[in-house]
């Protein structure tokens, strides 16, 4: 079942000449909490499109499930309910946990993330061709954002191919929505990401931790965005374009051909 | 003291023709604890500018906060903490808060605002030649934007001018400043805020229970930030430019003239 994720809207346009109506499309935003073995975590606005992988994800952006392999299954309860059952070992809970660049809701980040070691990335580099055809089919997979101008979108390439391309009324959200789909096993973190968002610590920070090596934004990152990409070894693009990338950190992973 | 914002990074720009070097400006974020009478409350990536007005508004956000005249005393130390001394109930603390929309570190709301009545708002009304002004003068009065591509702006616009104009890594944060000199006394919430940021739901929550009767956004609104803006009775005024805005919701108080 599709849920509905756009309404229309009567609007009266005021210009100096005068006013006219118009009809404008809304993104619907709905309250979710996610349970985690039947204990609720916490709760989010979202665009009610790929709930299982959000699930995961936002439960992996918490701290809550660090892993691929640990979640045994979600389930979406219409009414407002993601719960996932997973492996998790309790000790390993997040402890002192700090909300993140007024976009963290699902981006919550502690210090021991801030300041953990991070795993060695998988190999992976990507061709100037690849990147074109990422951003142009992860761009065209879906009007939602040009409708609604209130969604973000966010792309998985790997494999030579578009795997995945999620939208969500916030960035942490279609970002989560990703990395959800990477610890359901769709496909590898050895790729690349893309999101239309800015790259703020937080982002970075679970792109890095779920081993993503190269991480890619339409827009820009933060002074903060760009040292967790150091420190983990992370390729950093920026201002990303069919035609054109900005690299802050390691442009070795990207090839001319 | 000025606190240093921006740092500038150097970048290698690919293109299909080759690779050139450029420079590019990033904003800065740092992590700030927010303490509410000695109680740490939450944490948030900011811009550090106007961290009085943030710690303020960051609380009011959250539900803890709940009026005008409550705070006491906010002392900023500038190793990341923000301590408000304030006077409030502590019967009325926030219960079950729901995260909200991926962007909502600083925009937690809990059912109970969501459901609850709004008091009636000021009398307001805006003229078309006030919102073009508003609006040149805001974007004009800080380049950071244009610089970084990394920062939402806010502004507040009453009595006939731009009272403040605030930047932020968060589109909450910014308007969590422009609420907070509220909150300080700087100015009465009868008037208008603009924002560059998307009007979800929290975004629209947390002006209308300061009382503003007026919300306009360079962008667009969720359904559910209508939805709450038609519960309040506050105008909601998207796509905002010097010469159009597109009234979803209470066009009476834009006057034209």
């Amino acid at each position: 079942m599709e849920n509905q994720v756009t309404l229309v809207q009567e609007t009266v346009v005021l210009t100096p000449d005068g006013s006219t109506r118009r009809q404008e499309c809304l993104a619907i935003e709905m309250p979710y909490t996610v349970a985690l073995n039947d204990e609720e975590i916490g709760a989010s606005m979202v665009l009610e499109t790929a709930l299982e992988e959000f699930g995961a994800g936002f439960l992996f952006g918490q701290g809550y499930i660090t892993e691929v392999g640990q979640v045994r299954e979600v389930l979406v309860c219409p009414e407002g309910r993601i719960s996932v059952h997973a492996d998790v070992d309790e000790e390993s809970r997040p402890k002192e946990v700090i909300i993140t660049s007024g976009c963290g809701g699902t981006g919550k980040i502690s210090r021991e993330m801030l300041e953990g070691a991070f795993d060695p990335l998988q190999e992976y580099t990507i061709s100037f061709n690849e990147i074109s055809d990422f951003i142009r089919q992860g761009l065209q997979s879906s009007s939602l954002g040009r409708e609604t101008h209130c969604v973000h979108g966010c792309g998985f390439w790997a494999d030579g191919r578009l795997q995945a391309y999620y939208e969500d009324v916030g960035r942490h959200n279609a970002v989560d929505k990703i990395i959800g789909a990477i610890l359901l096993g769709k496909f590898s973190a050895a790729g690349a990401i893309y999101t239309t968002g800015r790259l703020t610590s937080d982002m970075v920070l679970k792109c890095a931790r779920i081993g993503i090596p190269v991480v890619m934004s339409r827009t820009s990152p933060s002074s903060l965005g760009l040292a967790i990409a150091r420190r983990a070894g992370v390729t950093l693009a920026a201002y990303a374009r069919p035609d054109r990338v900005n690299i802050f950190h390691c442009p070795e992973r990207i090839v001319q051909s």
